[in-house]
């Protein structure tokens, strides 16, 4: 498929532009009317991504507001940063702010044009597998908070959002494999074709084809529920247990921390062992299938018997659950999932044990 | 006027009650689907008004969360003390947030749950003048930042507005003046007949039928324009000159600053004055029975002619601009008004010599 065929991914109320990305950047900045730009950056970004953003954008004044890179700089402090950069550059209602880099940039930027006078226009430019598959649609913004993920946050669509394939062969691999856990999820729960495909092409940078498939996927999941009511919980699968290892793993290893990836890949396994452990439908061969998979992509993580209970302790406090229960989405086979799962801790503990027996 | 004919108003998506209100309040909260409740207060509200809701609500388990009273406790410091509280006492998406206060608390409460976990319920029980005719529809949440009021916020809707006049017996007689300065607004913007009928009551404690006319003209304008891209803006009259000096006042003013009436009463003053100079329409005469209803009710204040250029700053850093201008919404008449009339800071600074030498 030549990209030049991928059609711009309409979601609600706004494009995905796959094509050309960059010159439709331009032309939504030229053709909207704006008081002023700002665009918002990660060290990493400013210097491997900005530069091509720039070469498009001659002539036009900006003003950039640059943050740390990394999960642990998603929170209110670098949010009030942004929000008084925002203040002293003199943005106003009119101004549009361009948020470039992964997902902490796409999400904090989100949440504080969302909340900046009460809402100021803002468009993603995702520069990671991640953000381009999992961040481009769904309208949530958010910022972390008591190491709970996007705790704090909105529901709020941008302008538009430009997925350009050059900025990805800047990225280490193991950032692009983080990534790649997000688009195998969407094959695990509504494309088994899809999956099949994955698995047998060559993930080292994945195709802009391949990365629109994914769009698609989740788009058609957020549109029919925009507010997560229902449908929308298909794409937490994987993140019931995986959102928790990751919590423990930033606030733990002091080192490297697991990526987001790595995690939903460990969560993936999890839950797709107590797929078959509640009967929701998916065969052993499936599971096998799914572990043989990600095993072969993600390294082993250790996970001892005895820090299970603090990752219970974590998956208690997901924003998911409602009550004192623990939620999961399931899967009925590779392709089709089942929401609201309510699963005993002892359950969970069990998964955990069959991932730390791989 | 009986207050058991004051029908519920219909304002977007919820009611306000100004009737037996709080048996409203404990029937709503027992008809919603909750998982569990909060109810978030000042010093002095848990004082005065939460005894007259937890008679009501008996046999209710909830958890309270109390804040300092006042303006300069409007800050991103004390909505992150909301959000850890939420975290704390394990708040989920079904909980419910009651916010019993002022403009302070349902302002800043509204903020702390509309992006809590992207959105939890709300509903305010307003207990000061200025807050029941004020914060009580438009669903503006916010928090100030920088000195400039409201700057970081959403526009959402709370579930239901409770107003109760029993609250308004406990309040120091200046903070009921100070509602009353948007309830003659209200007139002056949009009911000549209002304004008169104001004008010749006894507002000592405003009747619950006043209180319904406020909250009457204000939903309408609100409904006719819910994000503030025309209408909406009457309500901004006497504000831009009002906003600057009640934000002056709160950074300057060491023993006791200007409460938001008594600013927005001489901005009132102020905007009245522009309102002729400039021909939008308003006669001599009018301005005269303007000042003389303000000057009447509320004390003179200090500003000295060294502090313009200051006060033309803020005014300048006021969200409503757009670019370099400062945008004022002025009267055609008492009765009706003009939106989008740009003064210059000449004008400003004159119509403030005009206050001043009042």
């Amino acid at each position: 498929m030549d990209t030049a065929q991928i059609q711009p991914i309409e979601s609600i109320g706004y494009n995905v532009y796959l094509n050309d990305s960059l010159n439709e950047l331009v032309n939504f900045v030229e053709q909207g009317n704006y008081s002023k730009f700002f665009i918002l950056t990660d060290e990493f970004t400013t210097v491997h991504c900005l530069p091509l953003i720039e070469e498009k954008l001659t002539g036009k004044t900006y003003d950039l507001i640059e943050i740390s890179a990394g999960e642990e700089c998603k929170t209110i402090d670098f949010c009030i940063g942004v929000w008084k950069m925002l203040i002293d550059f003199g943005a106003d209602r009119r101004s549009l702010l361009i948020n470039v880099g992964g997902g902490v940039v796409t999400d904090l930027g989100g949440f504080a044009a969302s909340t900046f006078k009460r809402g100021i226009d803002f468009v993603n430019v995702p520069t990671t597998v991640l953000s381009q598959v999992d961040a481009s649609v769904g309208g949530k913004t958010g910022i972390d908070m008591d190491s709970i993920k996007n705790i704090i946050g909105t529901f709020t669509q941008p302008k538009a959002v430009f997925i350009e394939q050059a900025f990805l062969k800047t990225l280490p691999s193991r950032e692009i494999l983080s990534g790649l856990a997000e688009m195998l999820k969407h094959g695990l729960i509504a494309d088994a074709a899809y999956w099949e495909a994955l698995k047998n092409s060559d993930l080292s940078i994945p195709s802009t084809e391949l990365i629109a498939q994914s769009v698609v996927i989740k788009n058609r999941i957020v549109i029919s529920d925009p507010t997560e009511k229902s449908h929308r919980k298909a794409l937490n699968f994987g993140h019931t247990v995986g959102h928790a290892v990751e919590t423990w793993s930033l606030d733990h290893d002091e080192k490297e921390h697991l990526t987001h990836g790595e995690a939903i890949a460990i969560g993936m396994i999890c839950e797709a062992w107590l797929s078959v452990k509640k009967n929701t439908g998916l065969t052993e061969s499936e599971l096998n299938d799914t572990v043989k998979v990600l095993t072969r992509l993600y390294p082993k993580y250790e996970i001892k018997d005895s820090t299970f209970p603090a990752l219970i302790e974590l998956m208690k406090k997901d924003k998911k659950n409602e009550g004192n229960t623990i939620n999961c989405t399931l899967l009925k086979a590779i392709g089709t999932y089942s929401i609201n799962a309510i699963c005993t801790e002892d359950e969970l503990s069990e998964s955990l044990k069959y991932y730390a027996a791989l």
